[in-house]
């Protein structure tokens, strides 16, 4: 394990390391605002620490330097390592196409359940608790399934069954609440840290944050040490975002680069809460909004990483934008005919993201632009069911068609 | 691309490779029968094919010492080196599964489709076909949408949604039929052959079984060399169990091991095409049979690869054994509380095998397992449906649940 503090992005209280410490005393726990500070400067004079040390296919855990673990699990050799593919999209040469529905339970979520399985273990905790839109929940449910310690799950009753299944299968004790995503996570808090159970919130949780970081240092290596100029991610409750910001800073922090990219943070224009808060402006203050959209991993009204996703996405001069569900089901499609890899809403949302700025000429063909794909189509196909030709043909229908 | 010759396993009749030929002139195109065969001795020669020269997670292509192809693709890079996992299953230490899931469009499949489209571009091909339960015609679909190649797809009408989501969303023109895998199979065969497409048939076209044996070169580097007692794995056409066998043997032919597992085909009760033919003995006589099960991806009743598959698992002094589609999703949920991964059916068929041989005694704890899982349970979550608590419950029920 590294040596760290934690410091509050608020506040800028410090705070030494402890079990069951997530948020800052002072700013309280309803919002993450506690960031994980290493050691850097010793860091950057580690001699393992050189481009030329690092592996395009290793998992997270060749990060470890960076990392606030000391535990290994199973799965851990198989986190990360995702591919990077390059494609030219929409006119854009070599466009970087970070795919995450590789991982284990085949999102970007593995990286941050793993680094929460290690760090319950660190702890001496034998529970986690998480309370998610789905790809969390069956991300922790599933690379938890083989240790000894126990899972609770609390998930809107209404999560996409490829989803559910995942949880299911994994064994959790799974709470399927009547509820929205942002009243089930109030109560799992409510509930979980009152059970003194390690918490799996990565909203919360500071320690999240640093697995899911790993996938900028990827698609820094992965592009061999070239930083994009742009980086497009779906945004729900902020996390993603934040981390990629966190992983793009410390490379450049400890001398690995020399730049940040500007992360655009894509939202649902259905419910767009992040960007409300970020275009009104500094202090950065939640609030919540109600709405819907097909991208249910993003479906969030109280986003809980605001705070430091506003003041990430201002430090590296980047922006959110908003698309309808029509481009976001619109981008599953154009996304799988240019490339074959199907993304859930959620993931796709970056494409569309993309094809939005480039019309609007914000972002044009000299751009180095990476998307962020951060969960398998296959995880939720009942949101492209009506894009489906259901049509079938007979035997003699299909040979007068091909031969006709 | 190596050298090669194409060899007949039933008349040992020998062929110069030739764009269009994919079976014995004198055994007909029905049963796959050709083999490709190199040079081995030459192979072993080659200095760089030595066991210290493989890396864990690099992708099939590594192999391409012992690969027919010439053509690159995008995917390539990222098809094959999926994870192999050990755990402690049924009692015995460390079992080795083998996860294909995390392939790019989540099956083993991957495996053959690169190679497909790969000798398709050697040749100057520009249109494939395939007939496929789901898993390979999703594979081809999505791994050539990229390029400027046609794909055309003949599936049964009643695949699983998230394979046949997989399909439209690549842009593939997809021939759905009213009618069963077979006589699919067979339309899509006469029209494509006489088409002149490349046919991605991996029971007809020797040259599939090339991409499908590396997972047996896989399962060898990523346990250090050391080569298990028996590997199970599912059948339903008997490519993927042809392909393992010509794998093991490749790589002992070629001094790398010393050893060939004992490759166990698992299918299921309801539709137990090959163990019929294997069983009943010499000369293996195809023949039709005709069932069902839960397990789509091998409900095949006229298996095309019948020859070899029973020649090799002869060879190695294999067997099949057959269980319930009862048994098969009990093995999808135990599969998955012990070790967290979802399987398709067809994937957990390879536990559910093994489950069964150990009470039969067959296999003790002192034997080294290896699993295949080959498809990601997220192809069909249906299948699992009925195993899913669908309960949901309301903020109070979970407070009183978990407080009380």
């Amino acid at each position: 394990m590294n040596n760290h503090i934690l410091r509050c992005i608020t506040c800028k209280k410090e705070f030494t390391p402890k079990p069951g410490l997530y948020y800052c005393v002072d700013c309280g726990y309803i919002m993450g605002t506690l960031e994980v500070i290493y050691d850097y400067e010793t860091i950057k004079d580690n001699s393992k620490v050189k481009q030329k040390n690092f592996e395009k296919k290793a998992s997270m855990y060749q990060f470890d330097f960076l990392l606030p673990t000391e535990s290994k699990c199973k799965f851990d050799e198989y986190v990360g390592g995702t591919p990077l593919y390059k494609f030219d999209l929409l006119g854009i040469k070599d466009v970087l196409v970070k795919y995450d529905g590789s991982n284990p339970s085949s999102s970007y979520k593995d990286r941050a359940s793993s680094v929460a399985i290690n760090r319950a273990i660190d702890e001496g905790n034998n529970t986690l608790f998480c309370a998610s839109t789905g790809n969390a929940a069956s991300s922790l449910a599933m690379l938890n399934a083989h240790t000894d310690m126990k899972t609770y799950i609390f998930v809107p009753a209404t999560i996409p069954i490829g989803k559910r299944t995942q949880l299911e299968i994994s064994g959790a004790q799974v709470m399927a609440v009547e509820g929205t995503y942002d009243e089930v996570y109030d109560l799992s808090l409510e509930l979980g840290l009152k059970k003194g159970w390690y918490c799996r919130h990565a909203a919360i949780n500071p320690y999240l944050l640093e697995g899911k970081k790993t996938g900028a240092f990827e698609i820094v290596i992965q592009n061999d040490f070239t930083v994009p100029d742009y980086v497009l991610v779906g945004v729900g409750d902020g996390t993603v975002i934040s981390s990629l910001y966190k992983g793009f800073w410390e490379f450049k922090k400890i001398g690995l680069t020399d730049k940040i990219p500007r992360i655009i943070g894509v939202q649902a224009e259905g419910i767009p809460a992040i960007k409300a808060v970020f275009e009104k402006g500094k202090p950065y203050t939640p609030h919540v909004i109600i709405g819907e959209t097909v991208a249910d991993s993003i479906a969030v009204g109280n986003p809980r990483d605001v705070i430091k996703a506003c003041t990430y996405i201002e430090a590296c001069n980047g922006f959110f934008i908003s698309i309808t569900d029509e481009e976001i089901l619109d981008a599953i499609s154009e996304l799988g005919k240019e490339t074959g890899l199907f993304a859930e809403p959620a993931g796709a949302v970056a494409f569309g993201g993309l094809k939005k700025l480039i019309y609007e000429e914000k972002i044009t063909d000299s751009d180095k632009v990476c998307l962020v794909i951060t969960g398998n189509g296959l995880k939720d196909v009942n949101a492209v069911k009506d894009m489906i030709h259901t049509e079938s043909l007979t035997v003699d229908e299909v040979v007068k068609r091909l031969e006709g």
